[in-house]
């Protein structure tokens, strides 16, 4: 059977609590081996991957596949305007950076990835 | 012409007046035997399902042939919060129960369904 | 290279920065020449075609290629609500108008768009 290829995006902090249960139901649901999970970021959302009540959830699903992606637009536009400076170098690894989200949440429909904001 | 496939996603019970009205637009504009529009409401937007004033307008639009579906994890959630526990034998026979809205969302674009978020 | 096809869809008014920090980092990311842009505004977002600090942005926006459309169901509505009238004739010129926005989201999308909510 061909794989699920889901594209959870997010863009508002607050909304972690809810996508990451989604993506749990998701999982345990279809089961982890028959989809393919990527989370993108954006926007104020991209605090999440600093919050350590957020990271641990997270973890353990990138442990069971999901794919976690940070806009560098965002997190250097947060930095500019005095809210956060989150660096790089110190995000958690299971974590990939994008130069754009906007254009990553773009191109993944394109490939199939069916869109789904919680 | 083939039928205009529409996935309408609510998770926040606040939306259902805006969603509900989208929907009744888009079945005056483009025809009602001209679309298949299917409803899923996971997160507290499964509550909307047990309230009458938005439970009958609903109606108005499944006799028109919108279907409306109910996220069962979703509703086994909020039960178990302590916020409302809905029976599903008590709920309107209009709505349709599946196990995890997140994996219909994904299936139902996959099938062709083009994804709104009211 | 064939464009990237982009339907943004904004249906809240005080969405719209957010948006079009978006749309103007896609822009920059992928190239202008390499996207196709479409902004659908329904709902109470509508009235950020009146609002002057906005279309000054969308204005810079438009002539770099992005589209720009509001619903007309959602004008009507808001005047009938007493919330405010626009006259479609008074609307800046780069703004197209729909009969109903929520019927062009779906089409686009059955036409290859990417559907994005910011």
């Amino acid at each position: 059977m061909d794989k699920l290829n889901v594209l959870i995006h997010i863009n508002e902090n607050e909304k972690w609590k809810v996508a990451l249960g989604n993506i749990s139901n998701l999982l345990n649901d279809a089961g982890d081996e028959n989809v393919d999970v990527v989370v993108i970021a954006n926007g104020y959302a991209v605090y999440g991957y600093a919050d350590s009540e957020k990271v641990s959830p997270m973890e353990q699903l990138a442990v069971r596949g999901v794919k976690f992606i940070a806009c560098r637009n965002s997190l250097s536009n947060m930095c500019q305007e005095g809210v956060a400076c989150l660096k790089e170098e110190l995000m958690p690894s299971f974590i990939t950076i994008v130069p754009a989200g906007i254009t990553e949440i773009a191109k993944r429909q394109h490939d199939g990835y069916a869109y789904i904001k919680p």
